[in-house]
């Protein structure tokens, strides 16, 4: 946790917040902290800056906030992924998040096990918890949107072409010799398909909405290690 | 599995292989398999090519193999990894060894906590393990050397010079603002700390070694995540 994250219900007044639970023991346990220490804070999807420690007792603190900052700049980067087992799902909104990404469309694909479909990880605030470690991890304040997209042919051929107007788009293939280029701040819709790949109906139909098939070297990786090393091409 | 790995003990005759246990489970389960059928094969340390099942029993198989060409070309980078937790490490060879890398120094740093070093997993044999699915998961064949230095100071004023000599040498440490560059097939040396970072005197003594503080952008990532985004930029 390199930035204790505050909801506005944290709020008792106008400048201080009461924190418990979670945030509480993290705070006492992993900072060891004590009544005047400073720690960093942010407002979910609202500013940055830092608190003291202005009361403390056996299961809450308080702190005096100023928050002054905006967080870090998004990553122009959409992201469509083909839905993950809810395990590796966990670990990779954390990480996607923890690297800038604020628009992640989870998709339907071939190869996708329809069972993902029914994990509880995608009811109500469940994706939320992981989305928060990954702010808390960055130290950001700004909450990715999650877009559950069941059926991949009306999502591509009714939503695609507008998400991806004035990006560049990439599809991750293995099956082809084009290296993911660079594109440091520029505006990139990537899409990344199943252990197993995208099938060709999926590639082509993503090609037809103007993605480019690229990959990154000879060698075939997880899901979870092409999610980064294809998003560390954007920034 | 993208690749069924052969060791030179599975030969029973010149081109015959006879696979069990694992590997036959995975061939039976995963692949579906029945005489006749080709698989893609790769000898540990050597050529990559394809078997035919020619016999098949209830507890093992056999393969007729013809092994003939070279395994993907090794990633340039020599990396540097503060030794991590052990269930983060096993997932960090694996995708490590799935990027490509071929040496990889596990040093200490004075954020590491010192339990790390008597993990089972770096003793013997278990190393091997997780490097071994790493290479099946990115359908290469060549392992790589894993080096144990449990001590920062000596490891860094006797060998490093060598090691990164005629390379590129980047840290990755936040606390900078360099973006680390990309060095497409070019040897570079990458060392990267803990959680938390290396401390200034770490920095300091890399320096004096020819290394060079970068980050990729102003988020702080997880080791797991920064190992692979890093990577990503000499890919």
């Amino acid at each position: 946790m390199n930035l204790i994250l505050l909801h506005p219900s944290d709020l008792i007044a106008k400048n201080l917040a009461r924190l418990k639970e979670r945030r509480y023991q993290h705070i006492r346990q992993v900072h060891n902290a004590k009544i005047g220490d400073e720690l960093r804070l942010g407002m979910v999807d609202g500013l940055m800056g830092a608190g003291t420690i202005v009361a403390l007792s056996d299961h809450d603190l308080e702190l005096e906030i100023q928050l002054q900052h905006p967080p870090p700049e998004p990553l122009p980067v959409t992201l469509l992924l083909a839905l993950p087992r809810p395990k590796m799902l966990k670990r990779i909104l954390q990480s996607v998040t923890a690297l800038g990404v604020k628009n992640i469309y989870l998709i339907n694909s071939y190869r996708v096990d329809k069972s993902f479909w029914n994990s509880s990880l995608l009811q109500g605030e469940n994706l939320r918890e992981h989305l928060l470690l990954g702010l808390e991890q960055a130290a950001d304040t700004i909450l990715p949107k999650i877009f559950l997209r069941p059926r991949f042919k009306p999502f591509v051929e009714d939503e695609l072409t507008e998400i991806a107007s004035f990006t560049t788009a990439y599809v991750a293939h293995p099956g082809v010799t084009t290296t993911c280029p660079y594109h440091q701040g520029e505006p990139v819709t990537l899409a990344i398909g199943p252990e197993g790949g995208f099938i060709p109906y999926e590639v082509d139909k993503l090609q037809s909405c103007g993605f480019t098939p690229v990959r990154l070297g000879e060698r075939v990786l997880r899901v979870e290690t092409a999610v980064s090393v294809l998003l560390s091409r954007f920034i």
